[in-house]
């Protein structure tokens, strides 16, 4: 089927029920950041791929929403399809809930598919439509009934942590889940946010790729937890596990009509953020629903001492294998033909070498000269090019392991730099120096310390368009709540920063079509000392790979910013040496000398 | 009467009305920071006379909530009135909402003088009270009717600000609202605030100590304004002025019948944190109400040319009148007997001289020694002493001027000082002085720049419970919204920063019992250079009048902040010396020198 005979079939399924505009969004059935296949139906119904985007579809029009990020790529997936492109946040082009209250009818009715809208969302646009007195009806996924060869649910097999992994078992997290339960007045507890559940349960998945969750809901009680899963995944030992710690396993979707069941006096505890509109309206109206935060969310966040220890070991791995991967790109340079794309290969075989590495973190970014300059740039075999001799060289990537998954970028440089790029790279240099020294009281938050980072960057007219820095999860989500850095309050973000956060830095600069640059460390948020004024916080980078020396000027420098990078290469050749070859060994300690 | 007295008056009346508990705040009919004799009702009904503070009355008790700055005088003062003080913020210390739900008979009533209590607050005690079913009424102000001797109303004159004080005159000013009106769909804004009503028709006032506020209420159109004013406050040329621009006076307290003949097809513009409850209330149910901003908030906090010209001509005047008074001092310590209200006598006489000074723009604080540790301290002749020969004396005062308001801290050293007391006055300074090298683009707030005030303080483990900084009003409220220095974000203060705004810069350090130091600049938000990533922002000091080099430590300064210390010192020299006598400008000279 083309795009336009599938919206024609979706709209004669529109046409049955009753449904005047139909909405197809990006999620899935948990809000997680990214979907796997058999999610993927807004890019069924448009045929646009992107990561972002909203389509729309009424009886006579079809709408488009993404962002800046996908403008080109979406304009030239949608050509001929009909279907119109709306450039979201630009002038004069309207909000979905506007569009949407603006065509339909009075008394009209708008679908969709509730368990892939977020609650909030749903529930803005009930408040809009009340303008029409239009109702909703979230009950059914008409694109199911269209997509004849959609891919199935996954059905990867499961895998445990166990407590040398995770520092602490299903049991100790469960009494402290309801804990903080009881401090909310909570009964009842729904999860479907599938990073809080694969933490409670110390299981991983393989259900999204690059990120190891479990497709799963959960209903904790102070008695059980009930545990929505695909029970094929799981092993026997698994179960034997999960029900020594009270906890029975179900079918995925069963959670939707168990939610129903829920008693009126029951006190629900539920994220906003992190729960789809089915669920939340499925919970019965007389229950009384306490919105709060997840619990498990800043308890994931928080690290402990093993999870740190591990996390610390993986850095070591990961970057024994970029710094060799640095080493090998600087010796071959010009020598082999070296692409984005076997770039990327080359750095994975470095981690493969690695005991313990299991897979990408997440879809590496590696962008060589004007490339390095758009942010989300994956090379694909139409926009792959060789690596510039004469330039910089961008690689954002990580690597999953045992003992957790790494996030870092390293900009390189080859061949002959202008003063421009120089004094750019020197510029991120000095921006992620003056994020990691900062020192601050307990109750500090991520908007306080983002214009650290980017003072460097202000003071030369200079700005970036993205956040300083993001959560990591532990073998999870590579973007974790409920910390960052960003001038911006998102509600998702704007927790204080507690000891054993683990943080990325990672400032950048980009000018079209030249030159793109980042320098990311994850940091460890550690205790500092305890004074009258209250218990002092300061970043430990446990990123371990040579911020290449070819692209600073050290006239940029004051003696501090000298200091801070030399002290922090001499713990990077300290590390990382022992793990290399005498010829690398050498080039490393060229590389990590104090300037 | 005694407070017990007044009490059971209270109760007596309560019965009368039916009502189960009685609210007293601290608040006028406008939501003002400091208020008038005249609403000075909890402290009539308490004997309780701190800034901050609500009293709550029950059949059988009485509490009064204030907040750490005053548990030590409300306890002296309440002693032997048979109330209880209630800790605000204390753990176990139920808030005013908690503890009346609690008390509250099922199915009771709640009675307050709507007029006094904050729309926002009012509307949280229904939210609270509806779990008891009980209801408000908020009709009568019982205070009234038991206070023999209350002080009137003021009744003293207004007066105008002609355009060459202002820069814009009120029908301009009116055109701009209008606009704004249509942009939120409103047809009727109502305004409480008494400095977005000053600001609007150029007029003040003299109806709060200190604070040049005329008491009003504005009701405005797109064809007229409402001005709810005592008419014996106006000259007849301000009456013909106001007609001119469309705007008839009415009585100061007919806004509440008014307010009730609204049409229900009306969209109705208020701001929930610049309204009371009674107004609000009295809104008819059906018409449209807008809640936002007050449009005027940040019309009047963005100072246009003319006023920025006054304002610093202001504060070369207030320069000369404290520098002149820090000559004075440091040639007269320890000779003659200074005590703190002398000195601040002292200080407003100096003042006096300057041409269009009319009086002090707040309160002085002039702390000696330890009573420098306490933030929020006022002299009084019980608690007067000398001025130390031999520590530090804190200083923060302001004059009012016809060409705006003024607001600086000086903290200024006498004698041998300890080494702690240098390190913490130039601890102080360098916080200073981080926050006014700031250059940020257009988009930034105070809670992305607090920190950097913060970082020197907190390098040491040190740091000051309270904010960097505060807007200053024209004339008006010292303390002015929408944008401040704070790590927390406050709805009042999250604007972000825009160019013309007035912003203090005040970090300090408290040793109890030892010394206080804070050092505070009023800055401009200038606009710097425009590149491709935005409209750059920067701060212009306008405070001249030395910082105390006899308290500084060079050795703890770097020689950027030595530049931007002599480069300010240098400025202050060559704006304040040309109004001096030879004597103090040969010493301001040795005061100003490059160190």
């Amino acid at each position: 089927m083309t795009v336009p005979e599938r919206i024609s079939a979706l709209r004669s399924l529109m046409e049955e029920k009753g449904y005047d505009v139909y909405l197809v969004p990006t999620d899935d059935s948990h809000q997680s950041e990214y979907v796997g296949e058999y999610f993927k139906a807004r890019a069924f119904i448009t045929g646009f791929t992107g990561s972002a985007g909203t389509a729309v579809i009424t009886k006579t029009d079809a709408g488009l929403w993404t962002d800046g990020r996908y403008f080109i790529q979406a304009a030239a997936q949608l050509e001929g399809s009909g279907i119109t492109l709306f450039k979201a946040g630009q002038p004069d082009v309207p909000t979905i809930e506007a569009y949407i209250t603006d065509v339909i009818p009075e008394g009209g009715t708008l679908g969709f598919d509730g368990r892939v809208v977020a609650m909030g969302q749903g529930q803005a646009l009930k408040a809009a439509l009340a303008a029409k007195n239009a109702r909703i009806d979230y009950s059914e996924d008409l694109i199911d009934r269209i997509w004849e060869d959609r891919p199935a649910l996954s059905t990867k097999p499961a895998f445990a942590l166990s407590v040398e992994y995770t520092g602490e078992s299903t049991a100790d997290k469960l009494s402290r889940i309801r804990e903080a339960m009881k401090k909310e007045g909570a009964d009842v507890h729904i999860l479907a946010a599938l990073d809080d559940i694969c933490w409670t349960t110390n299981l991983r998945g393989n259900d999204i790729e690059y990120f190891p969750l479990l497709l799963s809901y959960a209903v904790i009680t102070m008695d059980d937890m009930k545990l929505y899963v695909d029970e094929t995944k799981l092993t026997a030992e698994m179960k034997e596990s999960l029900a020594k710690d009270g906890i029975s396993i179900h079918p995925y979707n069963a959670v939707y009509e168990d939610i129903k069941g829920l008693s009126a006096k029951d006190g629900v505890l539920v994220d906003p953020s992190r729960l789809n509109y089915a669920l939340y309206n499925n919970i019965p109206k007389e229950a009384k629903v306490i919105e709060q935060m997840n619990p498990e969310v800043l308890m994931k966040a928080m690290k402990n001492d093993t999870e740190l220890k591990n996390i610390v070991n993986a850095h070591i791995k990961d970057g024994t294998a970029v710094t060799r991967f640095m080493c090998w790109l600087k010796k071959n340079i010009g020598k082999t033909e070296i692409t984005e794309i076997s770039a990327a290969k080359k750095l994975d075989s470095f981690r493969r070498e690695q005991e313990g590495y299991l897979w990408q973190s997440f879809e590496p970014i590696c962008g060589s000269g004007e490339h390095g300059a758009i942010v989300h740039y994956a090379a694909t075999p139409e926009t792959n090019v060789p690596v510039t001799t004469n330039g910089l060289f961008l690689t954002d990537t990580g690597g999953g392991y045992m003992e957790g998954s790494t996030d870092i970028t390293r900009t390189f440089a080859f061949g002959e730099l202008t003063d421009r790029m120089k004094e750019d790279f020197t510029t991120v240099l000095l921006c992620n120096l003056h994020l990691a020294r900062a020192v601050f009281p307990h109750g500090i938050s991520g908007f306080n310390l983002d214009a650290m980072a980017r003072t460097p960057a202000w003071e030369r007219g200079m700005d970036y368009n993205h956040g300083t820095g993001h959560g990591v999860g532990y073998l999870m989500n590579i973007h974790e709540a409920p910390a960052g850095f960003r001038c911006a309050v998102r509600e998702k973000e704007r927790n204080i920063l507690e000891p054993g956060m683990v943080i990325t830095n990672e400032p950048g600069i980009y000018i079209e079509g030249s030159h793109g640059i980042r320098i990311e460390n994850e940091m460890i948020v550690r205790k500092g000392p305890k004074t009258e004024y209250g218990q002092f916080l300061y970043f430990e980078p446990i990123t371990y790979v040579p911020i290449d020396l070819d692209a600073v000027d050290p006239d940029m420098m004051k003696q501090e910013d000298k200091d801070q990078l030399n002290a922090y290469h001499e713990k990077v050749y300290e590390l990382i040496s022992p793990h290399l070859n005498d010829e690398e060994k050498e080039w490393l300690k060229e590389y990590t000398r104090a300037i």
